[in-house]
């Protein structure tokens, strides 16, 4: 093992301060923390189905400097279409081209300096995604960039509806970290969010005014139903007590909302520098059920929420440069 | 608590051998194993768009007898069109609806008893899955019910395009067990695969004699960069040393490919009483290299590989009925 460890821990530090950000990894290279990089001809974005060799990366993606992750393809490219109008650049019926349209694994949007991409579901699947789209960075040469990940989660009692901006995501222990096997080796890696992001995210909800945003700790499970102590999974070996006990003590350990994605891009944040938010909307208040019953049309209104927010953040930069 | 977790390892037991199936759960509902889903007025299974209320379960899958699952929508519905062409019922370029249209999370095919359905990358993805079609299975009073993954994979000191019939799928310590965190408790489920379905499959690669097919070991990881010991993700800690002493340790321990879904498959097969096999074609040998290289056109023959001998199984059987 290398020492660099340490370095990224100084990095994970320093990317709490927006402001105070520095290049952490390889001579020309930032985001990046992998020596053999440099040693590679090319370098193949398998996922992505894009290549150094067979793309102009600088000239495809040199201007990003928002990118915005969500699970969803198709919620990813309705995003997309709403930047489009948001910052003048198009209309919202335009169809803008999935960049990773030869492969099923991802898609991607392009949309003047936003990014927009889909992660699937859990943290194997967002993770190469995110190594990918770090190495995509490095190697486009960006500078400067800002990540979000707009998502949908279980509340604990929240109001549905409301958006949850992760201040920290947990563990199902209420750890806040990432641990990771690598080589048959526990790794531990931090999960807090980027703290002045998290309340310039604040400050464009009470803006907007249109519906209720707060600060929460976020509970980041490997699965939907055992791993969410829901009763309607295909195997229950617990009962509804020790369910709403769990719940309740998620609740008193400051967990406002449960998904499956946030503890890897937190980690992920901290490793490369990229300064990151979460924002996930919540389709159902955990205390109350386990089944998400709302009609279709609800469930798209309350999708839309995160990514108002966000396209308001991004407005405010790209207008004010 | 519930005691129920013997009952599933003898479940487990029994379900080595294809022909001594037996209930495990629920009177009237073979597979489940959970005593709330009969309170229950219906059933909402989210990612699919599905529900006990809105659809005639038993009408649209009461047939079903193979299931195949694999990570990418394009490929299951290039298997559900290869089914209609084997079984006789339409032609290779019929436009199979998915039956999933309405939700971008998972696809869904149906081919006569044939039911192919994607589950993305990663454990999460495939849990969340193999959950709902557990559950639909059971609500669709579907019985004797076969089950297949079919993927892509790295190998190991075997030859790129080889197919890997699991035997066991191991954890990154090559232990043979899925853990899993409930409610901050770990549980652990073993991860053999059914002998017998396994042995069919190697009889079916005999039978074509098109391409190499062999029983192994299958390591299942939660990434795909420094979860397989990879030297090209974003990030980087360990050295070229450092992995080739794992990937060797991992041959001597009897792996010989890598993937990321296997132990949940596997896992969730023995706790229902599904038979289940695991058939990953390789894409590369990782003691050659990191990077697939290899152009479309010898990705996508090999991808067929799987399809074709369980394609051939689900023909003798379904001609020999």
């Amino acid at each position: 093992m290398h020492s660099d460890v340490q370095d990224e821990q100084a990095m994970a530090c320093c990317n709490k301060d927006l402001c105070k950000k520095e290049s952490t990894c390889l001579e020309k290279c930032v985001y990046v923390s992998n020596p053999y990089l440099t040693t590679m001809k090319d370098d193949i974005l398998y996922h992505f189905d894009l290549g150094t060799r067979t793309h102009d990366l600088p000239g495809m993606f040199g201007d990003v400097k928002f990118v915005c992750v969500g699970g969803s393809p198709w919620r990813m490219k309705s995003f997309a279409q709403y930047m489009n109008v948001v910052l003048g650049l198009g209309c919202a019926t335009a169809d803008i081209p999935d960049i990773c349209a030869h492969t099923d694994r991802y898609s991607m949007y392009k949309v003047g300096p936003v990014l927009a991409i889909s992660h699937g579901m859990g943290i194997p699947s967002i993770s190469i995604m995110l190594h990918e789209l770090i190495k995509l960075l490095c190697h486009a040469k960006c500078s400067d960039v800002v990540a979000f990940r707009i998502g949908t989660s279980g509340g604990i009692g929240v109001q549905p509806g409301t958006v949850v901006v992760t201040r920290v995501s947990v563990d199902p222990c209420f750890n806040p970290c990432l641990k990771q096997n690598v080589m048959g080796m526990t790794m531990s890696y931090p999960t807090a969010l980027n703290e002045c992001l998290a309340q310039e995210m604040l400050k464009c909800s009470k803006e907007l005014n249109k519906f209720d945003t707060i600060l929460g700790t976020t509970l980041c499970t490997s699965d939907f139903y055992e791993g969410q102590a829901r009763l309607d999974g295909a195997f229950c070996h617990y009962t509804a007590e020790d369910k709403m006990n769990y719940l309740r003590c998620a609740y008193e350990a400051g967990v406002r909302n449960i998904e499956m994605e946030s503890a890897a891009f937190a980690a992920m944040c901290n490793r490369s520098g990229l300064p990151g938010a979460v924002l996930c909307v919540t389709l159902l208040d955990r205390l109350q059920g386990d089944q998400i019953c709302s009609s279709h049309e609800v469930l798209t209104e309350y999708q839309e929420r995160p990514q108002m927010l966000v396209g308001r953040y991004i407005k405010k930069k790209f207008c004010n440069k």
